[in-house]
């Protein structure tokens, strides 16, 4: 059987579930899987589906026509169409600290992600051993003031050769520009590693323990060109106390950064992430 | 508008989830929420909708017999139809022990919960000022070892009286015979103080406190003839450490017991849970 | 025997353990329970000691005496003695939100805080009828921008005659004076519905679903002059999902507000909350 | 400063604190920090203390003598002395699971871990390569029915040779045997994928799906001779649901399995661990 994934995202409105449930039917699929949310404030209705189709030629090709004109365009619908079995192509940008990286490099080897990694690219040379006992390609490319525009377009040229589908910045330390996040809307995603909308920007455990706060967390998010503003994919926090340095901030967050960023990227990897209002729905 | 909500149980299939929108919708009904899950080990398929239909006469009388003749039946399913604006009637079983009392009356009284409580039944009498102070009826019906048949008749003609839907037993510490439970099938929620299956029976926080454990909890399930053995429906922990005694595991654990009961009793007044092989689909 | 609770805070020195636990013994007196914590980064220690004393005419207060004398004043300690066998008088503060409320007053009637309850303070009479059921005196003072003076003045008159040792804020949706707070410092507990810092100010739970957050929470913490900004006591948070509606986070957030409040004031209760640089030391 | 880690058991009695930290300022020693524990019903004494002595020749071994001879014998106390300076020595045993092994490396390589890892010792051939990737010896140890005692012989000899201080079994699927446990008393950590004493032995993921349960688990203990029947170190959850397949519930439980066991080998290398009554003091 052909399998697809379908998200849909639209104005909310009366048979709409029938309408596409019907149509999978009448093409002689079968809607394995179907996730559906109402947000009633904004009067947006989203979907996923998970179906398949008769592996006869043109079956899926028809499907895909009868539904862009007979349902997606006359019910305004933004929509996406995922072939399970394609693997994604993946990204990650990595700076000095090795934790997020080991932990997504360690998860891939064990068979965890359902990922290639064509590539890891770094503002620093630190991880290229790290890389290599992965047998993954490593680029250097220095970032500094002077040189962002042209560090940028060399990152994208070498995305594009690599044919990357999706970005992960495992504690990336450089902000990348609009122009850049325009390039790959919705598909970067970074680990900031405070609880946004608490201790954006730079040293969130330091700020934190200033606070005297008795949790910290980390939250994984798509990246956007407002600095830790963008959709939030996947929370969690972990308890702290007073007995607890900045150090200990910073080690006890790790754990909570290396779950949260592994979760996003399962997420996304899934198809199960749909972006709107700047807001995640994660049908999980 | 006429709302229902529709829980559905069946062996999967396909375009079972077209076969039903599609009725709704011609039925002049729309679907609301739609959620749905298959459990593809046992191949079976459980879905719960919410939908409205026009508030004519017959129109959802006439959904209801086309949905039992055309779909129902010729699909093998095992289904119940609410009408949620019918409020359910929730009898509560006590002993000694407020906390929980004290935690369902607050939270009705706050407006959380939307149940009437016609009846709180104990079989000591210590309760009957609680349930005075918050003007609920309050039945004393000992129970020991001689009397249980008596007791649990008397019990039963009160509940039939009442006409209530379904029972809490908040802490309530006799063990209802095979036949009372067998009145209120997936209708009886109990709370036991301990992560099932873990220390099941008596003094459960003295044996995790034995035990060394360095966490605690609480569930909320279905009774069944097997004591704690019956479909859990919440479950929820708190941390310990050696500091803690007894004391302070039953003090923390009293907590979580409260909050795990409590989303028990929504789940169920909302329609949300399915219940098969001893196991539940809490449709969240 | 006499018991007694010692906490100490003072600059970090060498042997200063062994000179209290000796003055202790030297005095016959037993240390039940120590706990200490050293804030390296600040050069401070804190210590917290549980003692018995023989039940002997002056044995406590020579002891008291030396220990002002020989250890405080030398190594410029500050420092409270507390009497365990004394139950605290606390009040509380409440406007139209009852859930809170609901919650203190059933633990304090299920015997798990160890506090007497001399009044109820309202800018609102809807609370009225569950203070009464409870048997505690509820004062109606209506508070608004032109009488805010006159109004705390009679608070505080209230709270002395009662001999209120400190004051609970139940969801009391008014802002206390600076004023009014120098008179009770680390006195007032707070329970504000967000982890502080995120969301402080007027409707949290509104801006966290505005942002699209996947976790709330809420903070308990001694009120300053600084709206949502005093030392925090307790955090705690729990999961949402996009499905979650406004009101969804608002019944889930009120479980952790009431599990939150509760915890704060029991380790103030208990003399376990230390302050010093608008953070707590918390042994817990 | 030469600094110690005195970690202390004895029964409890009167002014204990006060002997030991005045030893210790009495041999011109300072105590840094001081954690203690009274279990009540058990009359039994906990304490850990970190010292800092002057480097002078004899300053240490003096405290030594006397601890030993005017504390420690008349106390009848059980007590450990360690040097926080010399880097503990830990063995990792492992089978075909690779994500715990993962773990350990990565943090390990990340500087989190303040150990020397001299072996890895396997049953299989697979995790030969990762090993080899982190410059780790690798040795090949096959066990079956027939060869066991001769295997763990061998290991012993192994481990004795590297001079290994204690084990971590990361997912290690044999049992060892008493005699193994032995010659390694709280010195041989495992990890054991369920919150126990729910779902002891194997594919407690599949029990726990079976069960239909809403939170599954793992823990970290000391081995003892009775199977997953040890000391408790560290205990953690995470929520399931319907939606959950047994293959879900086991990629999920790898998150908690690798957190709980780092946390346990943290807690052991930092000498935060007394065993007593087959129950753990954790000095957190």
């Amino acid at each position: 059987m052909n399998k697809i994934i379908l998200l849909i995202h639209c104005p909310d409105q009366q048979g709409i579930i029938a309408k596409v449930t019907n149509l999978i039917a009448e093409s002689k699929g079968n809607t394995v899987y179907l996730e559906q949310h109402v947000d009633t404030d904004e009067g947006a209705f989203f979907m996923r589906l998970e179906c398949e189709f008769l592996p006869e030629s043109k079956v899926l090709e028809l499907f895909k026509k009868r539904f862009s004109e007979e349902i997606a365009i006359p019910n305004k619908m933004e929509w996406q169409m995922f072939d399970p079995s394609v693997t994604p192509k993946m990204a990650i940008f990595v700076s000095k600290y090795s934790h997020c990286l080991y932990d997504i490099l360690g998860r891939h080897a064990a068979g965890e992600l359902d990922v290639d990694i064509p590539i890891i690219i770094s503002n620093h040379k630190d991880m290229a051993e790290v890389a290599a006992n992965f047998q993954i390609p490593y680029a250097y490319i220095p970032v500094n003031k002077s040189n962002k525009i042209e560090a940028e377009a060399k990152q994208i040229e070498l995305l594009k050769k690599k044919k990357v589908d999706f970005i992960v910045l495992a504690r990336y330390m450089q902000i990348l520009s609009g122009d850049f996040v325009n390039h790959y809307t919705n598909k970067v995603i970074n680990i900031h590693h405070s609880f946004l909308p608490a201790f954006p920007g730079a040293k969130p455990y330091h700020s934190a323990h200033n606070r005297g706060v008795k949790i910290i967390g980390a939250t994984s998010h798509y990246v956007t060109s407002d600095l830790d503003e963008g959709p939030i994919i996947e929370q969690e926090v972990v308890k702290v106390t007073h007995t607890h340095s900045v150090n200990d901030f910073i080690a006890k967050g790790r754990d909570v950064e290396k779950i949260v960023l592994s979760r996003g990227i399962k997420h996304h990897i899934k198809r199960k992430v749909l972006v709107y209002n700047n807001k995640t729905v994660v049908f999980d």
